[in-house]
């Protein structure tokens, strides 16, 4: 495993040349959209799934480019072949215009320490909305500051709270809590449809567990009214919350852990 | 005059390499700032203003960076010398992050057709709020997808509409608009303090227009209850509109061009 390509267009390149034209409109508008994957035993995970969601993008932006769905597979697969990858995040990035452009990059393997998934994580809430919600773009400067706010305390993930005071989202994850044994996430029109929100609610039924699509209010959960709570995403799975705000949520977190666990048995599947 | 160079934290660079590296993360996130001015007879104009704001945009959004007043300024002019640069769009770009990037460039000067001015230029209503208006961040996916709009069908700009209904700024512009010989406009903390806002701003003091700092309703504009308005952006002076959401504004627009000839004779004064 090198981690030293990217491909530009299909072409192999030296990652250090995988660089964006300042000059270029598009990039300095941010009129992009992008996926990060998991690649796992050489095998990027879910890659199919991400290639719909990336269209999906596409066509939420308008955002016009002449790569196909063959072409782009076969490209993630190329740099995993050049780089000798074996466990990877890879990037797949659009970037509109005249001339499209789509860089595929790869960095190390996005894990967490085992103690966060057995004591959870802090997260903080943060009022804001995303400017589409369904879009992976690269209009994400709310996502950064609500992240670098909760960084700097400390925190793991911010909440992002809509005008109707919904905790609908994280800044790179989508966000489930537990309430009388239910599972209450947002509606699917209000946010990200995340692969892994997918697979969640696969192993929620599995797990016979009720979903609910109802985002919690923030001030329910900081009122206590919900007793278990998790965010996901590609690199996460589920990944419980210890406290929102400082207000706690209690370890053990069973049934999250229980949902990571089923969710990653599913990743070499496909 | 050759444009062919930029700087990259001061240094002198050929304009083909200045470029973000796609792996960046602030690059990804957009967590950047900018500001675009006028070079005029080898001017930048009001380029103190402009890093005034620039500064007031990074502090808005917590970008840190070790870039002085005085370097900036310096390395504006430096870029006049390299490249002789008579008349031109010089843009400025903060990029956060561990390693702060800063690039200046050049592009030819953008102005307009007489015509334009004379009979005025066609808008359209676009429902969106930007994030932090106040700040001019590389977070501008929705002035994109607003301007793509307007110029789909023919249109110059597209003034976004805000949720109490209020059209507040265009994509790349401040909005004004007379009713009863009174000139409306947003007020300061709802939209990007333009730096020729200000102008058009001291220009109808001197013209004995009084300026009234609430935002024209959307719908109040296309029942016609305002006779004459225009955008105003460093590239634009005050551009009168011919039309909104096709409700006709009729020319000529002689209050518009008036301020446009005041705010074009104080270019060369700082």
């Amino acid at each position: 495993m090198v981690r030293e390509h990217a491909l530009r267009n299909g072409i192999i390149i030296l990652e250090e040349e995988a660089c964006l034209p300042i000059t270029n409109r598009e990039v300095q508008f941010g009129f992009s959209t992008y996926e990060s994957l998991r690649v796992v035993e050489s095998h990027p995970v879910h890659l199919e799934d991400h290639l719909i969601r990336l269209e999906n993008s596409c066509k939420g932006i308008g955002l016009v480019h002449p790569f196909t769905h063959v072409e782009l597979t076969d490209w993630v697969h190329e740099l995993i072949r050049v780089d000798l990858l074996d466990e990877a995040s890879v990037r797949i990035l659009l970037v509109g215009g005249k001339e499209p452009l789509c860089f595929i990059t790869s960095s190390a393997l996005l894990t967490y320490p085992a103690n966060y998934y057995a004591l959870g994580v802090g997260a903080i809430t943060y009022e804001g909305e995303r400017l589409i919600p369904s879009c992976k773009t690269g209009n994400l400067l709310l996502n950064y500051m609500a992240l670098e706010k909760a960084r700097s305390s400390g925190g793991f993930e911010a909440l992002l709270i809509d005008r109707k005071g919904q905790a609908l989202e994280g800044t790179r994850s989508n966000f489930f809590a537990f309430r009388d044994g239910k599972l209450f996430t947002a509606k699917d029109d209000e946010v990200l449809l995340g692969i892994t929100r997918d697979r969640i609610i696969q192993a929620a039924a599995i797990l016979e567990i009720v979903v609910v699509y109802e985002a919690p209010l923030g001030k329910d959960l900081l009122k206590g009214l919900y007793d278990e709570a998790f965010v996901s995403a590609t690199s996460m799975a589920a990944m419980p919350l210890s406290s929102l705000d400082g207000v706690a949520f209690k370890a053990p977190f069973d049934r999250t852990n229980a949902i990571t666990a089923l969710v990653r048995s599913w990743e070499l599947e496909d």
